[in-house]
């Protein structure tokens, strides 16, 4: 199936059918991604600002078989909503649908366009007194939309779930540029296939959603955060397993980080306060959110106390106010930006099952001290097995020196985590990054499914082409 | 696509590929459903020991297009487990794969094979220490497998969410015969499109499962339940958002139960203990699950206190040992006997969004009794905004009387539950009896896609042919 490029004559036939602001200047912004590995390629580029508009530009889309890129906030990893090749596509953005169209605080659903900006998503959940509780470090560019197609995590999800977790419905425009008005506000719903978290998670190959129907949860009435550092991943563990049997799921963030994420902030953004003076081994990061009745604070001493007594912790912080807390997390979320500063040799964002974590970073870390001298920066969301394994070039060489080393060290890590039943691509997707990856390490009858998946809901092949699935030729 | 009968032809053809012992006798209970409404109709009946002996039965019924009914616990209410008409099946039954194939307790996950009962898999799981908290009437007899197949829900739907939501891996069989090894235990893998999830509620129709990996909780260290005497459903909607405002997912079950409900225990099974002397309008059921450092009867002392003051509740009992809980539950757990005993004109699983509850009552209400004298047992899953709303004859009648009036009854019932944005299978599935209601009240867009997945992923339309949707001519 060969596609047509969004050329002027596409662009012609768009303005025959739809309004001429409907189309944005190609800016350089649509064809960088945060990685800066690809440069973007469009023929054209729409901002649609209904769903009426957006299934207008699929269906002509689809009437002359030019390929559509579904474009977010375009913060995503994995080059997903960046088109290298091919016919140039049509990008299409959704930064103009971003309408809350409803918020239901008595049954704990919000209905937000999938253009809406998930920090604007946060705080019109908190000025209802509830919480939407995705949260990742893009929070205030990424949009829900982009989220829900690549089921984003993040830190929440030991408490709340990923991305798709915190779905109860769509909207969506499907390939052929009709629309499923699935919005449902239900918490039950058992009528027929799960067509909600078949989109979730497909990275606008299968269509485009317009809207979601989102579930939230009352704000926690008592929170805490607390630093602690423990002896190793193994007492991280069991460190999480204490709490969770101490607090249940009053524990909603559970981060790991190795020294090396401390000494990079050191070397790269001085600025940031640390709160140890010497930085442990291994520190995580709690965050207790508790209903009315509890001392979170209270509850963070019992579990260090018990801790401490099970030889799991020898040092630890609690926050004595937000002010602090904000500055242990601080600590956490500029941990990317100065992995970003060094430059990363090669970056994974993996998991394993829980109970594998230890045995993955001792034989990752011998692995990598075979292949040469690097820095190792481990951290991420323990509770989950998500771990982001990330390699540095050792002190005064830069990643410009291991270039050749790259896809071995990459290999090796993706054949270390398949070898114990994890996965290659945890929270950020597969993209245009991983599609090589996943064709090695996925299971050959899930990728037979996938593609007659595919290829039953966009004959075409219009949706995203290169994305997740290698493009048909 | 005419398909062949599994017949003594199809007999031999397994016979040469497969020991004898894979076979069995047809007994009549294999033909038979709940709600007597069927009689199965079956060439073959099939219990294989082994995933790969589930495959080779696959892989022969494709070859020679013979159907398949995979079947469970044979508890659906729905019919999804009984193929009434058509060419003879094979039935597929999951009896002989009841291994608890492994359990993680230091990563709350556990490995079961599709045909282990449900109860067996809860038990497994407190021998671990830990809770699988999937609870339904029907756990003596349903088997995991078959709960997946058909999403099913349950008191604990509340705090834990549907079967789907805790279930992290399947192993099964694509209509092709070919085996996804998809057991993951990871609780974050973005690599690629849901299958699980897609797997998850299409009873049976794209695959059969053969094993989950199933997640775990650890055990909630101090529980409570309590009756509380509720003014109305709306003042039981408030309560219910006190007690999560106050406890938050320390709340584990919310039931809802009408004075009708009582009364019909009264009549037919006198022997099960009713807690209040003259049973409210409307009462709920609550279930607390907290961690060790909290006291559940303060807790629920502590609601009632509050619900008192506000005027949402008049009478209440706190349970005072495990003996008396288990009395409170066992009123809940009896009434849809009771319902049997009676004999229902016409049952309806449905779901609203919450806040439509009230106007669904009382507008159901209405309905109803403009049809004529009816008694309503309206009783369920209130916090997930699930009802089971069931409509019997008046005192001295039955529901023979009635015969001519239940499609009447069921479509102004289901009419109203769709004009609130409901759903008119909640929990139960679609399976044969609502096969209907599906094309009558689905979205045709969404109803285009699963068709297209359906002949995607099964072209000969072997597996479960008729349950939801219609069999391909």
């Amino acid at each position: 199936m060969t596609l047509n490029a969004a050329d002027d004559r596409f662009r012609t036939l768009i303005l025959q059918a739809l309004p001429p602001e409907v189309l944005r200047p190609a800016e350089a912004r649509y064809l960088e991604e945060p990685r800066g590995r690809w440069a973007g390629n469009a023929g054209l580029i729409a901002a649609p600002r209904s769903t009426d508009e957006v299934a207008a530009l699929v269906r002509l889309a689809a009437q002359h078989k030019v390929a559509i890129v579904p474009y977010g906030g375009g913060t995503g990893l994995v080059g997903g909503q960046i088109a290298p090749d091919g016919p140039a596509p049509l990008l299409l953005s959704l930064e103009r649908m971003t309408a809350i169209r409803a918020v239901y605080p008595e049954e704990n659903v919000m209905v937000a366009e999938a253009g809406a900006i998930l920090a604007d998503v946060q705080a019109a959940a908190a000025g209802a007194d509830r919480l939407f509780p995705l949260s990742l470090a893009a929070e205030g560019t990424a949009r829900i939309g982009g989220n829900l197609a690549t089921n984003a995590g993040g830190t929440g999800v030991l408490r709340y779930g990923n991305a798709r977790d915190l779905c109860l419905g769509l909207e969506a425009v499907l390939p052929d540029g009709t629309v499923w008005h699935g919005l449902s506000r239900l918490r039950k719903d058992n009528t027929g296939y799960d067509l909600r978290n078949l989109l979730i998670g497909s990275e606008g190959t299968l269509g485009v959603i317009t809207a979601a129907a989102l579930k939230l949860w009352p704000l926690p009435r008592a929170t805490g955060t607390a630093l602690m550092a423990v002896a190793s991943p193994q007492a991280a563990l069991k460190l999480l397993a204490m709490a969770r049997d101490m607090l249940g799921d009053g524990v909603s963030a559970f981060e790991l980080m190795h020294r090396q994420g401390f000494e990079f902030l050191t070397e790269t953004l001085p600025d940031v306060r640390q709160p140890f003076a010497e930085p442990p081994e291994w520190t995580v990061l709690i965050d207790l959110g508790l209903p009315a009745r509890q001392s979170a604070s209270g509850a963070l001493e019992e579990l260090f106390g018990a801790a401490l007594e099970a030889g799991l912790v020898d040092d630890g912080l609690i926050a004595q106010s937000e002010a602090q807390a904000a500055e242990f997390w601080s600590v956490r979320e500029h941990i990317p930006e100065a992995n970003r500063r060094i430059g990363s040799v090669s970056s994974h964002d993996i998991s394993v099952p829980l109970s594998a974590i230890p045995e993955f970073i001792e034989r990752g870390d011998a692995i990598i001290a075979g292949l040469g001298a690097f820095r190792i920066n481990c951290f991420g969301h323990v509770g989950d097995g998500n771990l982001h394994y990330n390699v540095f070039p050792a002190p005064g060489r830069t990643r410009q020196d291991h270039v050749e080393q790259r896809d071995d060290i990459k290999r090796a890590v993706h054949d270390l985590v398949h070898e114990l039943g994890g996965s290659v691509s945890a929270e950020h997707g597969i993209g245009r990054l991983k599609v090589g990856d996943l064709q090695r390490y996925g299971d050959p009858v899930k990728l037979a499914a996938m593609r007659a998946i595919k290829d039953a809901l966009d004959p075409l092949g219009i949706m995203n082409p290169g994305a997740v699935l290698p493009a048909r030729g």
